[in-house]
């Protein structure tokens, strides 16, 4: 298991329903915040990924997250982003959030390692070594 | 497993992350969506669910979503949603989206029976049987 | 005045807030997606901007809209999209929504032509005669 | 003119579009939450505004804003909040969002001061003078 890395989030009045609490999709929202606060951290900016790996950022192949406790306007929120796996051409990032040290939500996601191609496709690599190094 | 209700989602632009691809969390909301039109179809409206049973639409407590294939602005996609196992507090509806007769992405809701308390808090209930009987 | 464009809307559970009512910017994301209708009910399409012109769809300059009335969850709404002046560089798109027969907002938006350059940068061009006799 | 209250804002991979800028609605929901914190700052919560004044928080009645230089994902915006006129039952917020001191978008919110009513409709009423001399 890695580090893990830190981040706040607060909720917005726009991130809720009308059953006051937050819509469950911006926890996913969240989570993609998360991995880019999280790689940007080691200096992996959506420019140097961009540059110097030609790579997009991750693209999604599998996600999940369990809700237990509700969110309301104004919480704030603890995030943890941490790399859970390393896969050959793809990793899972987990996610958890607390609200004054109580966990309200958990979640995953299985990202890949996208190259953008000069057609404009995407396809998946191998994640480089000393891009893995970095997260040790 | 029941009956499925089949709705149609349009990709926007403003759907879309700088990859030219649906931002993922939206799919999520599409599952959401598709919950309450499925809902509705059996006239279970969210005035109905509040007024007769004091119900809150079904707070969600475990979600999920594997993602097959890039979807861009402009894309109609069909899909369906299906109530797939009723528990005793708790249900599961499964989503499938397709373009074209291609799976893109599936996904699931674990939502249970949530209801307004007079203190305005929420509580779980059985889920009525008349309920689970307008989706046989 | 050129002729106006038809699209409906159904206001989503996720489109509200802790009112109960529209969060007010998803307005704009309705204009947005209106412009995008009403171009491609043109053969307008994303690919065909992008490809025939390198245009980017109209970047925004300026943007504004009122709110008469509430819209809640499950609501239909009728909007309409307008071309309400053509600049040289820029147009003004105007957009209404209704429920049933009510007008409940309005908003416009200035939108510039706007051209992908080989460096990336995005500058602003002439509108083609040929673009703006399409919506005569 | 009263102080301004000032935020930051990070512009998430999610908030921005197939072009690679901000998805604009995405400012007016930054001006949305601009609004709550500035409010907050004077101890104005949602809580308390619902508690102490049966307030709603604001609801909206004319918005607009104006763009003149784009954001991409990763860029911190450096945003001040301010009340630009208090009315008898309406205010005007001012934002400004800039960018390495460069001013990027501008815009305002007119809110009314919205009482909820024991029926669930909405009413505004006078905004209470307590409340305007916390804005001085």
């Amino acid at each position: 298991m890695t580090k893990s890395y830190k981040y706040d989030i607060r909720v917005d009045w726009g991130d809720c329903d009308p059953a006051g609490i937050v819509f469950y999709p911006n926890f996913y929202g969240w989570m993609d915040r998360g991995f880019w606060l999280h790689f940007a951290s080691q200096k992996l900016t959506l420019d140097t990924l961009r540059q110097r790996y030609q790579a997009l950022g991750g693209p999604l192949v599998d996600t999940g997250a369990s809700f237990l406790k509700a969110a309301r306007p104004g919480d704030i929120l603890n995030a943890t982003s941490r790399i859970e796996e390393w896969g050959t051409k793809s990793f899972r990032m987990g996610y958890h959030f607390y609200k004054d040290e109580t966990l309200i939500a958990k979640g995953f996601e299985v990202r890949v390692w996208g190259i953008l191609q000069k057609n404009g496709s995407i396809t998946t690599r191998p994640v480089p070594t000393e891009i893995k190094n970095l997260f040790l």
